[in-house]
């Protein structure tokens, strides 16, 4: 929809028209009293290949159709997608926490931390073997030694693994332990690893970038669509504004408008959009409340020693009011959680 | 906290001491490697008087104390205040619901809200007889007019009114119609407005800013206690953000944020934070989830003919999910919800 | 222009287009291979009382037309309005430096500022006697006693005074002393205010709302406007964003943005904008290359004892490189600069 | 600096003091009337590795030191960097032009733009090979063939190249060409991508991230420095807000604070801030006003039929308006801009 200028000329509305034609599309006038508005009908990808920003006579361009398609709702008619791995279901009618250390320290901390989710009721473990850090100073992953720490506590639990790859060159590592792997928010819009990580075959869960508008959300996970993966789980994570009383800001509307948006299932991160442990547990249950399909919380047995992120993990406590609100809530809204499908917790 | 800069002289040192004694109040240094901090301790007007800010070699200050009291948390040592009115309460173990057209129109849209949100258990009942406009070609609301048939609502219904005020010279007719005045985000740094109704005696709702950080909301409470009101409901209504799929982004994270920092009621207001019908329902449950006291929606009985607002009111099949989730969530988290407590709605 | 859903039904387009004929304008089909949107033409206000957002079918809706008139650059045809004061020009080819105190807090800090900011070539002298604090324990302003300092500081040195009114009841007092009435940040959108200040008559100087669009302004600016008063100074002086090393982010582009879509004079305001001394000269430099009609700015003998803002405030030798700014940079750009004009200062 | 609770105990004040003496460093502390605070004083990545955040009775934590060093402007002593390339200078007392087509589309339209640049006095000349773009359907850019172009125009016109690189793989042929290597505003935190610029030893061009404070694009400045590359110019290209009139919104203050804050030099692309043709002269002309070291901007010899980013190329009249004022400003300013230094253009 292209909004001419008032004082747009009739040469310049003819020479938008030619332009519209010319890419082979349709124009489609509408005189008003002061304006006039030009509709160019036909494919979407011709249509946006028009370039008629800043054209002489033109005010301003108006898209009318989202940029995604494979992402879109409309691409499965309403279905939902629900992501499978290891039996463990996310989307749809199936709602799941997803839980575990923010990173991966030592063999101890991350075999007690899985038994504890996996008690707690979680259908998967996360767990951060490659962190993206602020400061170059800051303690960056046990890397490959926290993969073979992840495989472990997997094999002890029967817990999936979902884990973050930062770096092209680490997806066959990554792809060797983790069932799904996690973009960060800092590389939502690092189109080499979507697009690399698209043609990795394993699930994606995709964060939101803190500055990413909903539609650039979608348009990431297009990326990875477009290479082969439609096993795409969105994660809110929050989004950076003025407030700082928090780390970010919780976009909690974010979870039903994707969802009205896309087929794929949305999951929330509180523990990275607040930075505080004590919201952990009011968001998740708010999370839960939206609809959200499922919850992913850091843990950690003790937070004063923790490498990274210590603030937000979840202890004790917190964990116990976490599992039960992941139990009773979901089923309010029609939702079966992870709890009840997989029963008792595998000890080995 | 006064942080010097890496190159502050001794003299510039001695400076700030000196001005920190000068205002009667203690100074404090902490000599580290690189930089000298120096703590200004006593009377928090005091210290608020130093003024060295961008004094020769300051660096920056860092606030340490909350710039409210009557509002803070401290201030009633950890009890919650609950506002009553005509034995509506909220606040602490009491959750409500307020709701009502956006902008009282006509007697019969009027009377139909009111008994429909009564039936649906709503608390209070809200509406607008003075409306804030963007444009002054805009619909203003009925004023006098639409306080009389707020007068008659309540006749009907028996339910307390809460209704905006924007003007000071308002303020005599409202206090005689109105159980709560409520103060638009708009208006919550009208310092004017809120010294006047701090000092008119009755409860206010004071809407968070959309560009307003807890802590300024906070402060605007603190204008209208000062003044003698201590009965405040605040309520969180959308911040402005760089998201454009929602009118505005509901800050959910600020509802136990503000719980923690001070002693009122926090509602949440998601017909406003959102802008879009099919999002009510899902962020009224992500409110009372989160632990909001109550949560306050525009009811209209056929949206498009609304003169205001249109797009995120309520109706039919809505109210029920709302007035379902109303009575289904607030127990589950230890409240009582209006609906309970005031059984059969009063219908003459 | 209201965009249908994909799967809107030929009754739902039918509604739509019979409630747009309803309010007496014309609709227009413009029918896409996925979409169909309908242009509604006619009358500005009829098309804003259509209320069709959340209408069964319609998906949402895109405003084409600006919703302000008077305020538009259409309505001069281009033509730029010069508010003239005194024979003190502010727009078109007049750039006007206007300086001051922040606040009035003493005769002596007034006159000597006074005399400071006419020798550097003030157009216009600035100074709050009424100031808007976040705080309620901040000191407020002088109130009338400030307004008989600035009546004095006027009369000495013949600078026409621009200064801030909250309250509507404080308007006479202020008219009778102020050339300028000033509309603060916080009360950009206190619709009283804006409406008496348009019945008053004097010219008004509106800041931009810190979490204002550029488009909610010029709202603003028209509810003046439509009062009567068209002599109406633009202020931008920051927006709130996410960065925190600066007090606001001054949104420099705001200046040639709204001077394309109103014929009103825009001026900056570094010292609000930045809250830092140390950027108010580097600012200034910036506002008037990109085009500023002028620049405001906080002047003060002694920041330390400020009452009020200390540390954004000029002194000495920084005056002298702004005075050099206001000089040197304006005719560079086709402008005459309030020096150039009024020549030697006048000392009584 | 940790703010202990109100209502903290001994115990875990102590607590605090121990886990400080733990790490190496010193404990501070300063007991005030309501509460307590403890300085921890010592090497910066040891007071780093606290870890204290949400421990009993710890309030909350305000760091005192910036977390950058090697880009600190403490690193030099108050020096300033010039990068250099084959005798061009940015820095210090050097101001650059570097325009170019922001994608490169064809031999002809990178030899003409080329060379227009050249003559308009440009010290470097940009293009892209790589592009970033939101959507998988957009063109991607030409790849090495691109950059086999770019080779070209260099031998042509002697302009060193500045070219972005998205993907470490892509590292070896970009730095055949490339003079400067581009980090663009969606990979600012691509950790992975700055540590093997930081180590390939050619200069970097760091574009701020559109959601990145000052302080965490220094932090990226300081992973490419801590590889070993110090010639790094920073790049202001707008962040995200609520504003929708402009693309992004320039935050024309980042120049003096990010100069105030490091030693490197600091340029602005107003080209992709606003995203509007009619604003790059004008911008420009702020941003050299301001005391940028550079201004990079975008050049299309026909803007509608550009690829990518076609509103905000500059064309004919505007791209002598701009060499007009990178003529004349800079000098002004006590700036040497690279027109003057490099005298007539090299055509071949």
């Amino acid at each position: 929809m292209i909004v001419m200028k008032e004082e747009a000329t009739e040469a310049e509305i003819g020479h938008v028209v030619e332009r519209i034609e010319e890419v082979g599309c349709t124009a489609h006038l509408s005189e008003g009293e002061l304006l006039t508005v030009i509709g160019a009908i036909g494919d979407r990808d011709r249509v946006a290949s028009l370039g008629l920003e800043g054209a002489p006579g033109v005010d301003h361009l108006v898209p009318i159709l989202k940029p995604y398609k494979l992402a879109s709702a409309q691409f499965r008619k309403g279905e939902r997608t629900v992501v499978e791995v290891d039996g463990r279901r996310l989307g749809g009618e199936h709602f799941g926490l997803i839980a575990g250390p923010c990173t991966v320290e030592s063999r101890e901390q991350t075999l007690e931390v899985a038994h504890a989710v996996n008690d707690a009721g979680a259908a998967m473990l996360r767990g951060g073997a490659y962190k993206p850090r602020t400061s170059p100073y800051a303690f960056q992953g046990l890397g490959v030694e926290g993969l073979r720490l992840l495989q472990e506590a997997k094999d002890q639990t029967g817990l999936p693994i979902v884990t973050e790859v930062m770096d092209v060159r680490d997806i066959p590592d990554v792809v060797e332990v983790a069932d799904v792997a996690q973009v960060g928010a800092r590389n939502m819009q690092n189109y080499t690893l979507l697009t690399e990580l698209g043609r990795a075959g394993l699930p994606v869960l995709l964060k939101r970038g803190m500055q990413a508008t909903i539609d650039e959300w979608l348009m990431a996970a297009e990326y990875i669509a477009q290479r082969g993966t439609l096993d795409i789980v969105l994660c809110e994570r929050g989004i950076r504004t003025f407030e700082t009383a928090t780390r970010n800001t919780l976009d909690i509307s974010a979870v039903p408008v994707a969802q009205a948006a896309s087929h794929l299932p949305v999951i929330v991160d509180p523990s990275h959009a607040s930075g505080r442990r004590d919201l952990i547990v009011p968001l998740s249950r708010a999370a839960i409340a939206v609809g959200a399909d499922g919850i992913i919380v850091d843990v950690h047995p003790s937070p004063e020693d923790a490498l990274c992120d210590g603030p937000q993990a979840l202890v004790g406590h917190e964990l116990r009011e976490l599992a039960q609100a992941v139990r009773t809530l979901p089923p309010l809204l029609g939702r079966k959680s992870g709890v009840s499908e997989f029963g008792a917790p595998v000890r080995r």
